[in-house]
């Protein structure tokens, strides 16, 4: 007679969030709680989180302050935690800044990433890991060549663009070549109430409710150039996006994640003064024009929506609706 | 009446010279030995270099022990030396070994150099700075698409290669984006006497010499896939070129370093066998096989060719004559 011990692992979902303190992984922490049950998150960031990690029923939120560039500190926290996902949203994601401090750009985009996958690599954990990259990897884009697919030409124009790049190419080096669970996306622009003013949607929007509340009659707003196009995603989708590949998602592959629509910024500018039943100047300031700017960036979804199925769910017009709500409601 | 104060300034040639210590570097001082005078050299190195820095009467030679990695010294090093060139040779080269540690591969590739450029910039020192790269970031290459020209398509295979790669792309953007003055070449494979026993063609040349002095009938050597054709450049073409990019290259421009000639490795055993009067055995280990290698790489140099006149002048003949007489006087 022989003994059979059946052991019953529970498959718990255990996830660490880098740039746990950003825009899009309070968003991410809102999906999963509607989705998964019994999950452990582990968040890391350098400074801790403005929202209160107790709101979220399903999810046993831990957090860790944590400089991502300590090697040492990176290896421990992966020791000791053993996640089963790794969500790496950390960056310093401002093409802006990487011009004025390329060296931190570099590191804290390339440098923090590798730190985190090497140590996966020598640990041998069996872990998927999302790497974000961005649409700014494709550099120069003439309008012939729009929509822009994961085939399409990649070219460095800034230190972040550089900084991404790399971090795609080690990406997939340690997917082919180490048989590492990555999956990597490039992401165009994300849009959605609490994002921080440093970011045009958001700015614009924070501009105009500003206005709305005055009794001023020269409305003025300042602005970069307007007569470019760029998609917008609202950040429910990227989030649900993210959580799509990290359980989905084809080893080794790169995914766009965008709306596949451009929108003119003029064209959201009008939108949101309408909403806000505002007539406005517009002012040039030309500082925050970008030199060599593209006139117009488009991306296409088609791949990660044949192989899973996801479509945008948010029309611009929800977003900008909820972006000025948030606006009304933290200006009040 | 009016004074006027006549300053004459020398202008000295100063250059920093990375992985000092290696190879290619003491070849480098020889030529330049033979055309300047007055010439200040900073040799940087992690080791000491086994030749006699006292051995080049127009150069005065210093040398530092340095981790490149650690940017504060690297910071130190160039405000109190102040370059006016700098000959970037420091690297972890073999593709190999990035296999075995990729992070160290990506750090002492990519980091040390962007300590080193990031220290230019902010110093706003005037220096020329020459990348040196790799035909390595070529990736995969088809017979059709050879001899392989600047323009040729950009793919990481290996650690290294990304590492390579992003050396350059930070390159491109520090000399495109902040008006640095870098060079940057893809060297292909060097040989020369002097060269490690870890690279091919050093390798089999020593082997056949060990194999001369005995009296052993059966004469056998262990290689990789000989059916392989690789582009092979004397040590001495390499530093002429090197020189003349230092002194003449174009600005954020990037040279083939190469013979423009195809060598079968089988062709090279045969020579130098011939040269020893051996008749040998060969025998493949298949630890020495590269999964994907490719079959063909030749380079075209026409791009240094036409806008400096470079030529490479040591025939192959010649090469692997002066390697085989280094590991007879070696091993003599």
């Amino acid at each position: 007679m022989r003994y059979i011990n059946f052991e019953f692992i529970i498959l718990k979902m255990r996830i660490l969030i880098t740039g746990f303190t950003g825009f899009v992984s309070e968003y991410f922490l809102e999906y999963l709680n509607t989705v998964e049950k019994n999950c452990e998150v582990l968040g890391l960031a350098r400074t801790h989180p403005s929202f209160d990690v107790s709101n979220f029923d399903n999810l046993k939120i831990k957090f860790h302050k944590i400089d991502l560039l300590n090697k040492q500190e990176v290896e421990n926290i992966i020791q000791n935690f053993k996640p089963s996902y790794i969500l790496h949203l950390a960056s310093v994601s401002s093409v802006a800044q990487s011009w004025l401090t390329p060296y931190d750009s570099f590191v804290n985009n390339t440098n923090i990433f590798l730190n985190i996958i090497e140590q996966i690599r020598v640990s041998k954990l069996q872990c998927r890991i999302l790497s974000v990259g961005s649409s700014e990897e494709y550099g120069e884009v003439a309008e012939h060549q729009l929509p822009l697919t994961e085939d399409s030409k990649i070219v460095a124009l800034s230190p972040y663009a550089v900084a991404r790049i790399s971090q795609e190419m080690l990406s997939k080096i340690y997917a082919d070549g180490y048989n590492m669970d990555i999956v990597m996306t490039r992401s165009f622009n994300h849009i959605g109430a609490r994002q921080k003013d440093k970011f045009v949607i958001s700015s614009f929007a924070k501009q105009l409710v500003q206005l709305s509340k005055t009794s001023s009659t020269r409305k003025k707003i300042t602005t970069g150039n307007l007569n470019i196009v760029r998609d917008f995603l609202d950040v429910r989708d990227v989030v649900k996006a993210y959580y799509l590949l990290l359980k989905k998602g084809t080893k080794g592959e790169v995914y766009n994640i965008c709306s596949g629509k451009g929108t003119l910024l003029k064209d959201i500018i009008q939108t949101m003064s309408s909403t806000l039943d505002l007539e406005i100047e517009v002012e040039l300031n030309p500082t925050l024009v970008r030199p060599n700017e593209n006139k117009k960036i488009i991306g296409s979804y088609n791949k990660i929506n044949s192989h899973l199925g996801w479509e945008p769910t948010v029309t611009i017009e929800n977003s900008l609706k909820s972006i000025i709500e948030y606006w009304q409601d933290k200006l009040a």
